[in-house]
């Protein structure tokens, strides 16, 4: 039996690698074999790239060879990592996918989703996530949770203006694709934690 | 007045960087406002993306990555070079563009023409090139011509098969579009370099 491949996506600070190791530990104490990986990176091809783009000092970096170089550590990472795992039957717990590139290069940085679509469509066509959990929490509310952001990633240093958009591109792919839910994210780690651990029982997952 | 956009296509070992140069150099002698170029790199960014293709120890690196780097290599070194030269009016000498990833990753690989011109459609759009000079010699002579392959170079370590895949998609290539011209190389050198100063002169590019 194929396993289940569900995404985690959020702007930064959301929480998603919180979530996904409260769930991962959960996982593990209860039996369900799973793994836990992200994107960009997750193999060592993958990780190259990532190197280049999150890389501070690549200010040059045009915005469709930032989509593009998404693009391929995206498929990478599948090749590598995810379709493996899948194929064992295991449950994919992943660190962004897709839809962050919608919501960074598609709504935030202007590329139009069309853009997105095309230049992912391997990997869209091939892997759509069975549950996409969009972990809601505004920009300005998750960046003074962890304290600003980190002026080491090219990402985090955009200013707030251009995280809005971010989120506002969440808030219309979450509108548009019924496997894409908000988790509001208003109370505890563990609370969110919960209603996480629920979705994924009322959905079949686990 | 805009710039020309000219590309220099073929298989390992076809002679594009000696031909480029003695183009240059006869330019030069000429005043010919001019750049010489390369794909993949050119530019910091996209050398750093070069290094990640090229690297011969990144054999799991999948197809479709390939081709995404690729593209991201090549519209960051249209944005950062060629397209600020051919803004100032100059003449651009590229070596390798757009074809080689049709005769490289569409072809030779086996994902697809139209895989390839969808990844590429904001490069081939934005800049299609006034001329495209294919340098028409069998990979086994430009083999023997050069004593074989560098095998620090993760794409000339492909076998002669594969090199021969590429070869026909450039003659197909050539058939399918006005744009590109086959160079016959079987003189020396300068009597290559001949055939393509007087092509450009006959083009009304120089």
């Amino acid at each position: 039996m194929k396993g289940k491949f569900i995404t985690f996506e959020g702007c930064e600070g959301s929480g998603k690698s919180t979530q996904i190791r409260l769930l991962s530990e959960r996982l593990t104490k209860e039996g369900i074999c799973h793994i836990v990986t992200r994107e960009p990176g997750g193999s060592d091809v993958a990780e190259q790239i990532r190197t280049v783009i999150l890389n501070k000092n690549n200010s040059a970096m045009c915005d469709e060879c930032e989509a593009l170089l998404y693009a391929a550590a995206r498929i990478q990472h599948l090749t590598e990592i995810v379709k493996p795992a899948l194929d064992k039957g295991m449950l994919v717990l992943c660190d962004r996918y897709v839809d962050s590139s919608f919501a960074y290069q598609g709504c935030a940085r202007g590329l139009g989703m069309e853009f997105v679509a095309d230049i992912n469509a391997c990997a869209l066509e091939q892997f759509p996530p069975d549950l996409t959990l969009f972990l809601d929490i505004s920009p300005k509310a998750a960046f003074d949770r962890k304290h600003g952001a980190d002026l080491n990633d090219r990402m985090e240093r955009e200013g707030l203006a251009f995280h809005n958009k971010v989120y506002e591109g969440y808030l219309s792919l979450a509108e548009r694709y019924p496997r894409i839910v908000r988790v509001q994210c208003g109370g505890t780690k563990y609370e969110t934690s919960e209603i996480i651990y629920k979705l994924l029982k009322e959905k079949g997952i686990i």
